[in-house]
């Protein structure tokens, strides 16, 4: 089965592109780096398929953090320093995976592209 | 000295805000589990920073990636598939780092946030 990654953004932030950019590189590589060794191989012998959702807000954000963490999914909520564009502490992203892509999408296949 | 690792994305593609977050998503991955291991451990102790940075196009990318060469930094070209938005086989973006700020700085240092 391939493994993918997605990456929920929120959309209420508007944040500009390239911050979002860097914020969604964030929770991929943190998740990446609380992920087994073995399955990030695997994915990236895949060829590290991911993908970035919108989800709409803050609450959203979390709904998708906690169904994550039920269905024992590694994931990594990233929170902003906030030193440039928006508020110290707020919760931008969330990446959930690399994991089976049938699991992923179990959780999060009716959430719409980025 | 602080760790810093930056992405650059080509400007001159317009990628939609999604598809750029997730390709510089994959830059950064690739170029982190390119590095060294101490190395990725102290950037993340120090919160992994990292920064979007536009090239106009694809020879400004490739001078880059060279420059990057010529000094020994661990760089990571992004190829993209090219199932949605763009032509298969377009360079998208190139992550180099992390490694210290000092020499990501003076390689980088005129490019402009995305």
């Amino acid at each position: 089965m391939p493994l993918k990654q997605v990456i929920l953004i929120r959309d209420d932030l508007k944040l500009p592109k390239g911050k979002m950019a860097a914020q969604a590189a964030h929770a991929s590589v943190e998740a990446v780096l609380r992920s087994e060794k073995d399955k990030v191989k695997e994915w990236r012998m895949e060829g590290m398929g991911k993908i970035a959702l919108k989800v709409e807000n803050k609450t959203e954000l979390y709904r998708y953090l906690q169904l994550a963490k039920d269905n024992d999914l590694v994931c990594a909520l990233i929170t902003d320093a906030g030193k440039t564009v928006i508020a110290p502490g707020t919760e931008t992203c969330l990446a959930i995976g690399p994991d089976d892509e049938d699991k992923i999408d179990e959780l999060t296949g009716k959430l719409k592209l980025m």
